[in-house]
Parts: structure tokens; C-alpha cells; sequence
């Protein structure tokens, strides 16, 4: 008992702290933003989803001897020895379907709106060298203060890579099935709620903000989307992922 | 019990972390030094207000599950189920009227005093990129240091706005009523405490500092105030009251 | 029980991350150094003394409900209910007094050489517009590692001031008799263990730099003694002690 | 208990906000990339495993009291009372042999990822002022995320030095015979995890950058790697590793 809350809140915390950079909610909202082609929009879902299931692969092997004595051999998604949440979120008991979906949304919605205030150059934007630790600070809050409810994925790849781990290396279909088919809340809500952010963004801070020079101070933003258009190759992309899961 | 200890200490850690920038008594404090014309005080403080009520009611749906699990569909202000302070903030038991009266005047002039140095040129300045997480840090020892008896408001509309929603979601007329009429604290206490603050800033620092450049010296002080200023729409007022929420 | 963890936990945290910037050890390291005047060393140690006083009543107001309800009204320094060692510092019950003595040292020594090389240019220095924070970090972290012996106070004022405040408020003479007359080690050991830190800093790191511009470079240091330098106002000093408390 | 608990984390706390800097297996990898001369790898070496060996020494002298009442001045390495895990690391009862050393070079191996992209001008190094607390905050990441396997020591000298001392202060030879001579895991795990990192961050990331300008970018490294030049002096070696210890 002792043992599984030491593992899960040091990854909780350092899930933050090193970030969750690589996110297809938020590479969706750049593309709608038109700073992210949208060609390039699945062949980085899926990267990203590749690099999460190898993280999980990683994460699975590193633990291997704790998550065997821990569970006993047995891997469940439910009762006191579970360590599928471990790697893919799960709700509390007492969630909704709406208020899962809800949650998803609102968490991510933060997410765009804190960073892309970040790059803009006619708010106050943080110093571009330091924009990661801050960001990372930013997954931290969004993880601390919402995970109580159903884990705070708010990143489709970082929820459905593990998840499709988990299916195959033993823990069955019940990481599907279980909660009356709640996998695809992590999965969709997240990609709605950074479009919602983004539009909110848009709407409410960015078109208000004084007008001295519109081309560049749109493309300020890509300077944190560069940050997105990096990773182009699968294996720098799961290095990060990994990161954000041990 | 465990999950009321996880939501209300990862709330109060993020509250610090994202910070409670928009707080009618640094506005007010800024008024005093002339850096917000005073026409606009009640403006902001009615926008931060609808700010502060339209975030809570964003939390209450969020966490609408938990609380209904928690409570057992019971809202109210006192007993081990109470989930009023979740959202406004409420005494310990022990304090007395003339205590919580000073914990609020100390703790906001505290926060005044932090803040009116970081932008100071002739002093050691921030750097005013940065300045946003270093506000977030001493929002957050103020905050971790004072709630222990009284909550740690140092913000009006922080505590107003909140206990107006829970006064119309279902909390009742108690919200206000309680600890004999005690929510008025949280409300005078910051805008008194954020001015002597202020003067004793002015007095016993800022009037000693070398005096190379009155007039530019003065203005640095804008530097901060700019970011008050800056939400000058309602909706972009809730967006940041709300992520001091969550 | 409950309530004397979070206060106490409360404290311990924002002292380091308000920092504990006034340091008689620092003063007479600084001496030592050639950067601050030795005659401004008594007073500045005084007006140090009257701050930390001062703001110990301010603490003492502000919890005065919270102490007499913990305490039961009676002010003592040991059982389950004391209440000194929240503003003086007090060994634990194993401590020798050599222990005692070469923890307040070795405390005190690391705290100098991780203040030193701050400024130093020749090494890698911090950008001295973050260098309150990261010392405040370095506090942080020896208190922290340190505290569990004898308190942490590395200070002979942050010490000195609060225990003559619990003797004129209540306590008694027992703050400075309990423990065998343990009260000079934390006033005495910091002042040897900052000037052992100093020179060790000179000796193994300094020297060894290399040299380019030596006029300089010793001037460098100027940039922290500054710091210790600007409050020459006995009011600011308060203040600044006093965040260190809350 | 309560006190060893207290003693632990603050330790482990600090560990990583003061940062391992001084580390074997870094300095292999530099000597790797060429950065550092191979000459100079084993006098490092050595100096490393001194300054451990000595900053033991010092913890072991501020902490004697404590450790005396903690044990019962009986130095064990296995049951409760135990308290040779404050020195060296040792790995927790369920863990095997391969999956320890895994875990030793997926730690170094994601060190020396982080710190290499640091530095690394072409993709967005961080300020070179700022390089230390970021480094401490991957290394207390890395330090909260895997010290539950086996104590996250990721540093050969880190690791031996402390081994050495408890040998020689009263521990035996169990340090090195216990969990049947796992000492080896922590001192070469991590100098093969620190150099595979280091190729798959040249051949991953570093590689696919743009290459503006070839010759430039390559002693971009050596910012870092002038970071484990510095000290050649094995006093400043040993103060550095004794600040990772307390």
C-alpha cells in the first residue's frame, strides 16, 4: 500500500515537472490556428501514440518487479492491488459520463489558454528559453488540482498509448470495457476542450490585445509551436513521453 | 475524508501556483498610488467579481460529482461534510472577530509589500518576464503560511464572488450568516491591509532609495499595474480568476 | 495536534521561500571579506535583533487565537503543547551539544559557499535579478535537510530576536535556561560557521579561478553584499524578517 | 520512525534541489563526445569518490547524535531500525538483479538526455545561467520517480563514496555483501545508461537538428561539460557533493 502511493505520486509529480509536451489536442488546436499544416495532423498522433505505448513498454519494464509484488502477478483495473492506472487514466467511482467529459474538457481548455498566452509578445510573454519549465509548472497545476476526479489525461496520446499497452501486455480488454466503455472520454473530450481554449483564447484575450504589428505577433505563436513541430521523427518523440512518465 | 484532503490541498496548492492575479485590493492600492485612475476601480471590482462568481460556478459543475458524493447531496457551511469552503473561505474555530480582522490586514499588506518591490528599478527589479511566477510563489507562501486561520482570502472578490454563487447554488442564507456574520472580514480586511501595506512600502522603502530618476522610478511601478489594467474585458477577468480556481 | 503540523509545516516552507536574507553570519562574513564596513556590523546586527523582535509580535498577534487554543493558554517550551519553538529554535530531545554546535556550523558554512559563488562572475554566475529566489531555494533546502536536528536557525538574529520576544511575552526565563542554557549555540555557532564558509570558499574555489580582471571580480561579491547592505532602515529590516516568519 | 522518515525525505529533497552535479557517469559520456580529455576521466573519478567519501564523513558527524538514537548505536543494513540507507542506496526487497541495473540505466540514460538538449543551441537551450536549478529539477525528478526501485542512485561516486565510508565507520561489510553483492548495480549501470543516453540523444536528436553552423553547435557542449571541468581541486569537489548530501 505504502509502496503503490510512493511510485504513483512520484510519477504524478514528475509527470508535471518534466511536462507533457507532446500533445494531440494541442497540435489540433495549432492546426485550426494555421500554425500546424493539417497534414501533419495524424502522422503526429500517431507518433505520439507510438512513442506513449513505448514509454508504457519502458515504464512496464523498469516496475516489472514492484508491479509483480505489488498485484501478486494478478493485472486488474479494479480493487485495492490495481496497477492499470498506472499507466491509462481511469474516473473515480462517483463520476458521471458528463462530468468526466466535462472535466477532460475544462482541464484542456486551461491547458491552450495558459500556453498560448505564453508566446503572445503583445501580452506579457515568459522569456521563450524559460517557456518549458513554465509549461511544465502549468501541467502540474492542471494535474494536482484535476486528477481527483478522472486522472487528468487531458492529452489523447498520453491516455490511449499506455491504455493500448496495457491491453496487450496483460491487463485484457477490461482497460477498454471498464467504466462502462470510458476510454474514449480521454480520447475525444481533450481535443474539443483545446479547441474550445484556443477559440476562447482567440476571442476574449488575443483580438482585444492593442494592434501594433498583426502579421508577426500571429506568428509569435509558432514560436511554441515550433516546440510541437520538433519532434518529426517517432523516437525523439517518445524520449519526451517518456520523460513525462517515469 | 481521503478524497476531501486530496481536492482541497491540490486546490490550494494551484491557487498559489497559477496565482490570484486580479484582487480588488491591489487594485485599490494602485488607485491610491495613482497608477489606476480611480474611475475604474469599481468597474474592476464588479468585473472581478462576476469573474470570481462565474469561475466558481465553472468548479461546482467540474467537481459536481464529488461534492454530491462527499456531501451526500447535502450542501452546507459546517460539519465534516461541509463543502462551503471549497469555495469561499470561512474561520477556524478559534479565531475571534479582532483576530481574523488582523490576519487579513497582515496578509494582504504582506502581498503589497512583496509585490510593489518587484517592480522597483532602484531596488533589485525582477525580471518582468518572470514576474508572474514569482508573484504565483509568494501568493503561495502567504497562502500555505495564513490559511490555517482564516483561509488565507487577501482578495475580495475571491471570497465574495464564490460565497454569492454558493448563496444561490444551494449552500442557503448560512454562507453569509455564519461565524456571526462573519464573510464582511475577507471583504474590508485586504483593501485595508493591501493600503497600509502600501504606505509602508512608500514610507520605509521606497522613499529611501537613491534618487536617480524621480519621475521614471515612479512609472516602474506601472510595470505592474499594466497587468492589472490589462483585463479590461470581463471575460478575460474570469479566464484568470478561474485558473486560480482549479 | 493536527492544527500545530499545519502551522508548523506552514512556516518552515515559506521561511525558505521568503529566504532569510538578513544574516548577522552573513554580515560579519561580508566583514571579513572587506565588503561591508566593520563598524556597520553592530548596528546592522542590532537593528536585525529589533526586527526579528518585532516581527515575532506580529506573529504572535496574528496567531495569539490560534496559540492560546493550542496551548490552553499556558506558554511553555516543552510537553506536547509548547508553542516557543514556533518563533525560537529549540535541539531535539538526542542532541549533545557538540552536535548541536557543529550542525549550526556546518548549516551556516554551506549557506555561505552557496551564497558566494552566486555572484561570482568567474564561475558560472546566477543572473543576479534571480538571485532571491535561489537563495531562497538554497534556505529552503538547508533548512529542510537540516531542521530535524536543531531547528535550522543558521541565524543568530532570526533566533536571538524571537527568543527575547517569548521571554518578555509569557514564556519566561525558560527559553533561555531549557536544554542546559542551549540558547548560544544558534547564536554563536552561525557567526563561526559563516566565517569558516567564507574562507573555505576563498581557499578552495576562489583562488583557483582564473583571473582576468582581479579588481573585479572581488567586487563582484559587492553585488550580495548590497543586499545585505540596503536595509539600513531598521523598519525595513522588520519587514523583510517578518516575511520570513509568516 | 516519525524522525527517520523527517531525516529521509528532507535529504532526499535536497538531494535534488542542490543537484549530483559531480558525476562519473557524465563525465564518461563527455569523454565520449570528446568533450572531456580520457585523461582525465579516471583523476575525476577518483576526486569524485573522495568528495563522496568525505561529505559521508560530514553527515555522518552532524547526524551522529541522531543516528546514534535512531539505531540504538547498532549500524545495521537490513530491519527497521536500519540506517546505512542514508548513506549508500540499496534496493528495495522485490526487486531482481537485471530489473535493478534496468533501472540504473534508464536513470542515467534520461540524465543524460535532459542535460545534453540543455545545451544544445540549435534545438531551445535554456540560459546558461539558469542550467544549475533546472538540472537539480531533473535530477529531483528523476530522484522522486525512481528511488523507489532502488534509491535512484544514477552516480557511481555518489553510490561508492558513501559505501566506502559506512564500510570504514562501523557498518562492516555488509554494505557490500548484502542483497548478494548488488553494490556493483549503482556503480556500473550508470556509466553504460549515461553513455547509451548520450548515443541516442546524437543519434535521435542531435543528428536531425539543423545544422547552420557544425563546428559551433558540437562545443555548445561544452558549456556543460565546463560545468564538470571546474572543479579540478578535489575540496571544491568534495563541498559540491557534501552540498548533494545534506
Amino acid at each position: 500500500m505504502a509502496f503503490s502511493v510512493g511510485v504513483m505520486s512520484a510519477m504524478y509529480l514528475t509527470k508535471g515537472i518534466t511536462g507533457a509536451h507532446l500533445n494531440p489536442a494541442v497540435t489540433l488546436s495549432f492546426c485550426v490556428l494555421g500554425q500546424v499544416p493539417w497534414g501533419r495532423l495524424v502522422p503526429y498522433f500517431l507518433s505520439q501514440l507510438l512513442g506513449a505505448y513505448m514509454a508504457s513498454g519502458l515504464v512496464y519494464l523498469v516496475y516489472y518487479d514492484a508491479i509483480m509484488d505489488f498485484s501478486g502477478g494478478v493485472l486488474t483495473v479494479y480493487g485495492p492491488n490495481e496497477t492499470a492506472s498506472i499507466f491509462a487514466t481511469y474516473p473515480s467511482e462517483y463520476m458521471s459520463l458528463g462530468g468526466s467529459f466535462l472535466d477532460q474538457v475544462v482541464g484542456t481548455g486551461m491547458l491552450m489558454l495558459c500556453i498560448l498566452c505564453l508566446g503572445e509578445k503583445r501580452n506579457t510573454p515568459a522569456p521563450s528559453e524559460l517557456i518549458p519549465p513554465i509549461v511544465a509548472v502549468i501541467v502540474l497545476g492542471i494535474s494536482m488540482s484535476m486528477s481527483a476526479n478522472c486522472g487528468a489525461a487531458i492529452n489523447p496520446a498520453r491516455d490511449l498509448g499506455p491504455r493500448l499497452f496495457t491491453l496487450t501486455a496483460g491487463w485484457g480488454t477490461e482497460v477498454f470495457t471498464c467504466y462502462n466503455y470510458w476510454f474514449w472520454i480521454p480520447l475525444v473530450a481533450p481535443l474539443i476542450g483545446g479547441v474550445i481554449g484556443t477559440f476562447m483564447y482567440l476571442i476574449f484575450i488575443h483580438w482585444h490585445l492593442p494592434d501594433p504589428d498583426p502579421p508577426e505577433s500571429l506568428s509569435n505563436l509558432s514560436t511554441i509551436s515550433d516546440k510541437i513541430k520538433q519532434p518529426n521523427n517517432m523516437w525523439d518523440n517518445e524520449v519526451e513521453i517518456k520523460a513525462a512518465y517515469l
